[in-house]
C-alpha cells in the first residue's frame, strides 16, 4: 500500500511528519510518497538521522498554512504540497492522502481535485471523538454550515460504513442531534431529517439524541449540521479544559489536596489525554472517490504514525467502494 | 414586596418550596402568596412545623406536571397552581411570580397570561450558567427553536439589562455564538444577526464567540437561538458529568489514588456543585410585562430560597421597566 503524505502540513512539519512516516514504514510496512520541498525534506532527514527508507519524495515548492483562506488551494496555492498530493492521489499514484494541514483547504481541495463519489451531495469532515468508553464519529463537523435533510441521511450512511469497517463496530448506532428524543422535536429541518433517516433501511437509526447523552454513549455516529457540530466540538474541548483547570486549582488548595495531586498525577495526565480529541483519531473526509485523511494540526511523530495506521485501515476497509455501492442503489432518490 | 409562589411546582413540592419560602420570609423580609391546594399546604406546613408567617394561601386545586404538554396550561390545566399564580401576577396581586415547575408551560402560560412588553417579539428563557469565574446568561435557551435576527438582538438587550441590574455586572459583554470569531462566519442567519447587533448602540457587543471560549469567559450574555442553546446546556452538563465520573474512576484505580480521593473529597464535591447549573441561579423569563422566574426543577429549600432572592433582585432592579424603555425607543424599527 502506498500512502501519499503532505510533508508540510501541521504545526510540527516537516520534522515530526518525517519521523512519523519512518515509524509507520517500520511498524506497518507502509510505502510513503512524501510531497513537499525536496531540498528541505532531505536536509531535515539528514540533520536528524531519519532514513527515507520506503519513501519517495515528490517535489512541491509551496505550502499552504492555517492562515491561508481555504479557497487559496485552488488559486495562489495550487502548487502547494497539499494540492500536489491531492493531484497525485487523483492520478492513482497512491492509495490515500494524509495531511495535518489546513482542514478547510483540505476539504475544498479534495472536493475539487479528488472529487466526490457519484450520488454524494456533499463531502463531510468527520472527526473521531472520545466518549466515556471508546469513541464516536461526529459528521459533518465543519464543512457544511447549511445542510439539507438528504445530506444528513448520506452522512449517516457514510459514518456507519466507516465506523463498521475501520473501527470494527458492528451495526453502528446512528443518532440525530436534537433538542429532545421524541420524533416531533426540533424545527422543520430536524423533523424532515428524522423522517428521511427513519425510512432508510441502511441505517441503524436510534432516532433523536440529546447533546447531554453524547459524551456518555448516545450513538456511534452522531449526525448533525456543520454549525451544531462546531458548537459540540468546541464545547467538548472548552468544558473539559475549564474543568481540568479547576481540578488543578483544587489540587493546590491546601497541604492535603497537594498530596492528593502528587499521588494521582500520572492517572490525571492519562485522563487528560483520553478526553482531548486532539490526541485522538483524526478525521476522515467522507464522500470522496478516494481516501483522504486529516491528521491533527498539532500531530507529533506518534500521533502522525497513528493517523497513517488509521488511513491504512480506511483503505483496507474498502470504505470508499462500500459507500459508492450503498449510494448508487439510492442515487435515483436524489436530485442534484 | 410580595412574591407569588407556585407551591406545587418542581420535584420536591410542596415541602421544600414551603421551607424555602419560610427561610426567605425570615432572611429577606419577603411577603409570599402561596398558590396551590390550601388543604395540602396547611397539612404539610402543620406536619413539618413550618409557620406560614407573612404568607397567604390562594387555593388552586390542580397542578401541572413535567409530563404535561406545555400547551395544556391554557387548556385542561388552566386551573393549575401555575396558571392561577400567573393570573394573580397579571392582576397586580404581587410583584413577581416564581415556579420550579414545567419550564415550557411557564414560558407559554406567562406569554399568554402576563403578556410581553410592547415591542418585544418573543419571550426568552434565560438560565444563569456557571463559568470558570462567576456566571453568564444564556439567552434564548429553549423557547424559540427558530428565530429571526431582530429577536436575537432583543435577547441581547434584555440579557444586558438583567446582568447589569440583577447580577451587578457593569457594561455586560454580549456575544453571539458562531463557528468562528470573524464577522463573515456562519450562515445567512448568523451574518444578518451579527450586522443587526453590531449596529445597536445599546449593546456592548463583543462580536462572534466560539463555543470553546464560553466556559472560560467569552461573554456575560451569550446570545443564540433555542436549538443551539439546548445543545450548549446539554453538553455542558454531559461533558461535566462524564468527566466527573471518569475522575471518580481514577480515584478507585489503586491504593495511592484511593488515598488521593479521600484527601480531596470535600473539595471535589464543592467543584461538582460549582459546575452544576442545576445548583445555580435558575432562569428569568425575559420580555414579559412583569417578572417571572423559573427555579430549578430539583430545587430544595436552600436553592428555592436563593431563587426567591434573585426574583426580588429582578423586581428591585426594575428590569422590566428598563427593558420597556430600551425597546420603546426602538419599536419603530420593528415590524410585528
Amino acid at each position: 500500500m502506498k500512502i501519499i503524505v503532505d510533508a508540510f502540513g501541521g504545526d510540527n512539519a516537516p520534522l515530526e511528519i518525517l519521523k512519523g512516516c519512518a515509524a509507520a514504514v517500520s511498524e506497518y510496512d507502509a510505502n510513503i510518497i512524501l510531497v513537499g520541498s525536496k531540498a528541505k525534506i532531505e536536509q531535515v532527514a539528514n540533520d536528524n538521522g531519519i532514513l527515507l527508507y520506503h519513501m519517495e519524495v515528490v517535489d512541491a515548492q509551496d505550502a499552504i498554512t492555517n492562515e491561508d483562506d481555504p479557497s487559496e488551494i485552488m488559486k495562489t496555492k495550487n502548487k502547494s504540497s497539499m494540492a500536489e498530493g491531492l493531484r497525485l492521489l487523483s492520478k492513482g499514484e497512491g492509495d490515500a492522502f494524509i495531511s495535518a494541514g489546513n482542514s478547510g483547504a483540505l476539504v475544498m481541495g479534495a472536493t475539487f481535485i479528488v472529487k466526490r463519489i457519484k450520488g454524494i451531495k456533499r463531502c463531510a469532515f468527520a472527526p473521531i471523538v472520545p466518549k466515556d468508553k471508546g469513541s464516536f464519529m461526529l459528521i459533518d463537523a465543519g464543512a457544511n454550515v447549511e445542510c439539507r435533510p438528504e445530506m444528513l441521511k448520506q452522512f449517516g450512511i457514510m459514518g456507519s460504513i466507516y465506523m463498521n469497517k475501520v473501527m470494527g463496530i458492528k451495526n453502528p448506532r446512528v443518532g440525530l442531534v436534537n433538542v429532545g428524543t421524541e420524533e416531533h422535536k426540533g424545527g422543520e429541518f430536524q423533523k424532515a431529517t428524522y423522517q428521511s433517516m427513519i425510512e432508510e433501511d441502511k441505517l441503524n437509526f436510534v432516532g433523536n439524541i440529546e447533546a447531554r447523552s453524547i459524551p456518555e454513549d448516545a450513538a456511534d455516529v452522531v449526525v448533525t449540521d456543520g454549525f451544531t457540530s462546531n458548537v459540540i466540538l468546541n464545547l467538548y474541548e472548552g468544558v473539559s479544559m475549564t474543568l481540568m483547570k479547576k481540578i488543578k486549582n483544587v489540587f493546590s488548595t491546601n497541604a492535603k489536596t497537594k498530596l492528593a495531586g502528587a499521588l494521582m498525577m500520572k492517572e490525571m495526565n492519562e485522563l487528560k489525554t483520553q478526553m482531548d480529541y486532539n490526541e485522538f483519531g483524526g478525521a476522515p473526509i467522507m464522500g470522496l472517490s478516494k481516501p483522504v485523511f486529516k491528521a491533527h494540526g498539532n500531530s507529533n511523530a506518534k500521533t502522525f504514525k497513528n493517523a497513517i495506521r488509521l488511513t491504512m485501515n480506511y483503505v483496507n476497509g474498502k470504505v470508499t467502494q462500500e459507500i459508492a455501492d450503498a449510494i448508487s442503489v439510492d442515487s435515483n432518490d436524489f436530485t442534484e
